[in-house]
C-alpha cells in the first residue's frame, strides 16, 4: 500500500491494463491454516472494485444518498490456485466483463506481489462477480444508474 | 451448540447463574497463530448478549422497527487469559453490571467447555461492554426504552 | 439455534434429506445495506459443512493433529436470490455432489426459516464448494484420507 | 489510502507526531446500523500497529520464522465517541505507552479524515492494546525479542 506501488498501478491502468489495488495481508485475514481465509478474497475483490469505481467517479455512499439505490452482489465465482500468508503484499485487479442495464459482471484476480523487482507476480486466485442494483429501502431490482454504466463503458 | 448443552445452560440461567450461550470455534474465527483471533471474542460476546436479550423478550430488529432506535457500543474492555483453537466449544456468559437510563454495562466471559464431563470450564477471557441507545437515523443518544431496562432489571 | 429446531433437522438428516444447520444472523453478519454481507454466506456454509463432517465422525482439528493434513477450498460458486436481515434464523444445508480421492464437491444452500410453523423456508442462496486436501506444513496437494472419503460416501 | 495522504502522515511521523495509517471504510467494515461495526476498530488498530512495526524494521512473519515466537494481545480497551460510514477515510494512530520485556502497551486512535483540507480530523475512538510474546508452538509467555524492544524505544 506504498505510495509508489499505488501510483504505478494507476499509471498502468491508463494504458488499459486492468485496474490494480494493493492489499496487505494482516492477522485478521488469516486462519489457523496459516494462510489467508478463502472467503476474505471476496473482501479484497470488493476493496479493489470500490477503488476502481471511485477512480471512475462513482462513490457508493454518495450515490446512495442521491439515488436511494445501491449495488447488490448476485453471483460470485472464485477459483483458488495458491495461498498467501501474513505480511504478503497482494495486487488485486478489476475489469468489466459485461456491462448491461440490469447487471454488471466484473472479472477479478489476486496476485502475489514479487519479493524482488523484475520477478512476475504469481496468480493466487481469480473470480467473477455479478452485481445488480436495488432500491435500498425495499431491495427491489432496478436499472443501474446511467452515470455508472457510462463510467464503466468508458473504462472498458 | 448441541441441544442438551443449550438446555442445561438455560436451566442454570433460571437459578440466577449468568446466562450462558454455546459458541463453536470455526475456521473463520481463527488466525495464523492457530488460535481464535482476539477481536472475534467481541463477536462471541455479542452473540451471547443478543440471545440473552431475546430470552428476556428483547428482539433488536423488531425493537428498531417499532422505536426507530438501536443499541450502540460505547466502551469495550477485554482481558485475555488463555487461547482457544479450531473445534473448541466455548461457553459465553452475559450478566448486567449496571443498568441506567442512558447506558448499560454488561459483564461477559468466554470459557472453554471441558472435554470431559465433570471437569470445570477454563476461563479464556472476560470483559465489560458498555452500551447506549441512539435513534437509528441520526445516531443521536437517547434514553434506553423502558421495556428494555425493565427486562434487564428483572434479569439482574 | 434452538434445541427443538436443531433436533428436527437432525432427525430429517437421517431420512436422507440434506444435513441442515441453524444459523442466527447477528450484527457481525450484516452490512450497511441492512442485510447479511454476501461473503458471510461462505462462513455459514462452512459452519454447516463442519458440523456435518463432525456428525459423520470427522473432526478437523483432531484429523490435522493425527495426519498433518487439512482441507483447503479450491473453488466457490454462490448464487444469491434473496437477502436476510438481523435476527433472521437461517437453515444451512450441505450434501455431497462429488467425492473423489483428490477433491470433494459439496452442494450448499441457505434458507430463511419461516416465521410461522407450516410455512415453507425461502431459498436465500445456493452454492457449490470444491475442497482439496494438503499437508499443513508445505500446502502440497495430497489424497483425501480414506476415512473421510468413506464417511462421506456413507452419507451420500 | 491515497499516495499524498500516506506521505504526509509519514513525514509527520518523523517529527515525533504519532505514526498514522490511512484506512478506508468498505462494505465489509459496516453493519446494519449503517456504521462501522465496533469490533472492526480492533482490526484497524492492528493494521496501523503492523505498519508502524514494519516501518521500525519489525516484520512479524519473518520474526516468527526466525525466532519461533509471535505477539499475542492480552488486553484491549476501546472507547467509542463517533461513528464512521461507508467510504469514510480514517486516520489510525499508534504510539508506545509502555515498553517492558514482558509486555508492550500501545496507545491508538481512529480519526475521521476531514472532507476539506484545513479542517481538523474528528476523533472517532481511542484505545489501549497490551501485547505479550509467546512461543508459537506452545503459546508459553516469553520475553519480547530485544530487537523489537529496542526498535520501539527508539520510536518513543
Amino acid at each position: 500500500m506504498s505510495a509508489s506501488g499505488s501510483g504505478e498501478t494507476r499509471a498502468a491502468g491508463s494504458l488499459k491494463a486492468p485496474f490494480t489495488w494493493p492489499v496487505r495481508v494482516y492477522w485478521e485475514d488469516t486462519d489457523a491454516g496459516g494462510i489467508v481465509f478463502y472467503a476474505n478474497y471476496l473482501k479484497f475483490f470488493e476493496r479493489a472494485r470500490t477503488e476502481w469505481l471511485r477512480q471512475l467517479g462513482v462513490a457508493q455512499q454518495r450515490l446512495r444518498d442521491e439515488t436511494g439505490g445501491m449495488f447488490v452482489v448476485t453471483d460470485t465465482q472464485v477459483r483458488y490456485h495458491r495461498s498467501a500468508r501474513l505480511d504478503d503484499l497482494l495486487l488485486v485487479t478489476a475489469c468489466v466483463r459485461e456491462a448491461g442495464r440490469a447487471s454488471l459482471t466484473i472479472g477479478q484476480s489476486a496476485l502475489l506481489s514479487p519479493a524482488r523487482d523484475g520477478d512476475a507476480p504469481l496468480l493466487l486466485c481469480e473470480g467473477s462477480i455479478r452485481i445488480g442494483w436495488v432500491d435500498a429501502r425495499h431491495l427491489r431490482p432496478q436499472r443501474i444508474p446511467t452515470r455508472v454504466v457510462e463510467a464503466l463503458q468508458g473504462a472498458g
